[in-house]
């Protein structure tokens, strides 16, 4: 169980409704799949979850009280109701994380001169910094998917299907320790490589062919992601010299990454780069993300997020550029910031492999 | 791409606001992580996605405009914007999946004289009833489980590890053409098969051993689902007396379902079965689900559900008892509800296999 960082007072209320399942994970440890939570000003946490969770949630978490609630109501409710002889209570709640219709529930239900106050990503501003338990998790997964990719690079060779290739990743994700893989794994071929977000295919791999695989492991409910680069057979001139230039992006990128620079800055510092090569128009996303309990968290690495980076916060860098019916290149790793830089937690070559 | 089912007359709108990514699929056939749709009166649909699926969308989506928009702009307020020129306009939304911060977004952005209006679960209505499409997708991802079933259980010996069983559990569904698993396989053994939505361990298997494993593949975006109880070594009196009581609960529910009959009464054969067994408290969940693009989907089959079953409908028949430090026993298949009674998609044995 984690301590909620709040500041009741100033946020001006006497409890704080926690609504995603990886808040409520971070907070007690709890990882059903249905779940409300409510932590109190006094500190006191209760956890709401349904019956198929009874046990699961007397295993996991401990230091407050567990309320087992009928399946198909609203968590958002129980937790109001919960509070039904708290006159005057004032609950936050986080728009971004509330349904209207758990809204109106939840107003239909409010105890006497009680309110609803709205208090914006609170704990996930929190989790934004992971403590050290967090980055050795994020570590081991790190690790592990790295470990997978290594196994399945050997395998890989014409003929061989992209979807192929994503079963042989995920399944030695497993084998290496994985819970499974912490996003839907990419396998991208030839022209496909220019979609950022590919699906794999039943397409076979030819024998002179640009690879993308970006995968992530899953452990300890921890997120890892990671992109790398192959090609089948010798690489031309022209893809050489796209490689080249995401990598000296994703490094300068890197070098940029240091606690107190802006989230924006290290985005500026990878598309810099990439404009000064001339691919400045070809990079359509952001640099990176946090990730931790989720795949995508705070910071975004994005030209507008001024968040300060701080010690401890793990991010990717992921610079990338997509050529539409050509090909495109992606070189991503998984980083923890730290007073002076970054550790780069991905231990696999950026050297362009040719298989 | 399919035709939105909405009397937006009868409804009170001239839009629909389409929000969830299963709803969006559905209806334009885009499998990107970040969309909107908004489907107007006159039969136009358009797509908000952002650059990241400039490409994919133009693959995927054909019968409509696509507006590509910054990543980090709501898609529910890109949709209202691009309704601004329309006075008056009346929007539908669902006050489910919509959320308290988009709703407010919107509202701040609203054309002149335009209004909001709830218009809830149109398009999970619409999906209850699968199409011939839908269901021969359904249908083989139900073949490539079971499939994947078959090859891992002869390869199930004892001092395997539960994570190792669910490792090749889902690269067989990969290499028998799923996309994915469709949910977090369950492989529970011994005492934690009382854990109705257990997470597979790292604790090895012994000889003698009661093993849940709970599965579904995804294939193209279609689930399925599947329960099976093995043993390794002979079962007990004790547990074979569980395992028949839930077969004839399951086989009960199976024989209740037509097109016509409710939801809830098929739940109640179920239920009443355990009941007259002596297991009835320990039925701790519902008899099933719809499922199609999502895992789950309406209808539910429980007590309180009042829905009509009709033929297309596709849902989960899985009873289920729970001794908590003990174990549990569930069956499940898949199954499309017919004009006279239901097709079992699901051709796996329910003989109770000893290993």
């Amino acid at each position: 169980m984690r301590k909620l960082e709040l500041d009741f007072a100033e946020a001006g209320v006497d409890a704080l409704l926690v609504q995603t399942l990886p808040n409520i994970r971070y907070l007690t440890g709890f990882t059903g799949s249905n779940a409300g939570c409510l932590v109190t000003a006094d500190g006191q946490t209760t956890l709401f979850t349904d019956p198929r969770y009874t046990v699961q949630a007397s295993e996991e978490f401990a230091g407050g009280e567990t309320r087992i609630i009928t399946k198909h109501r609203m968590m958002a409710l129980a937790a109001v109701e919960h509070l039904s002889r708290r006159r005057g209570v004032r609950i936050g709640y986080d728009p971004a994380a509330t349904s209207v219709a758990e809204l109106r529930q939840m107003e239909a239900k409010l105890p006497k001169g009680a309110k609803l106050v709205t208090v914006e990503g609170v704990v996930e501003k929190q989790r934004q910094v992971k403590d050290d338990t967090e980055i050795a998790l994020i570590r081991e997964s790190v690790k592990v998917n790295s470990a997978a990719f290594d196994a399945t690079v050997r395998k890989i060779k014409p003929g061989l299907r992209e979807s192929d290739i994503a079963a042989e990743l995920e399944y030695q994700q497993r084998k290496k320790g994985a819970s499974g893989p912490s996003f839907e794994t990419i396998v991208a071929s030839g022209p496909r490589t220019a979609l950022p977000h590919a699906h794999p295919t039943d397409a076979r791999i030819g024998p002179d062919i640009l690879l993308l695989i970006d995968m992530g492991a899953s452990r300890g409910g921890y997120a890892s992601d990671m992109t790398r680069m192959l090609h089948l057979g010798r690489p031309s001139a022209k893809v050489r010299g796209w490689y080249e230039a995401v990598l000296e992006a994703q490094l300068a990128a890197l070098d940029s990454i240091r606690a107190g620079v802006t989230a924006g800055s290290v985005d500026r510092a990878a598309r810099e780069m990439l404009k000064a090569k001339g691919f400045g128009e070809l990079f359509t996303h952001s640099t990176g993300h946090g990730l931790g309990l989720e795949i995508h968290e705070m910071p975004g690495i994005r030209a507008k997020d001024k968040t300060k980076l701080r010690p401890g916060m793990a991010i990717t860098v992921e610079p990338g550029i997509y050529i539409a019916g050509e090909g495109g290149i992606r070189i991503e790793d998984t980083v923890v910031v730290t007073q002076n830089g970054c550790d780069i937690l991905t231990p696999t070559t950026k050297e362009f492999v040719s298989l």
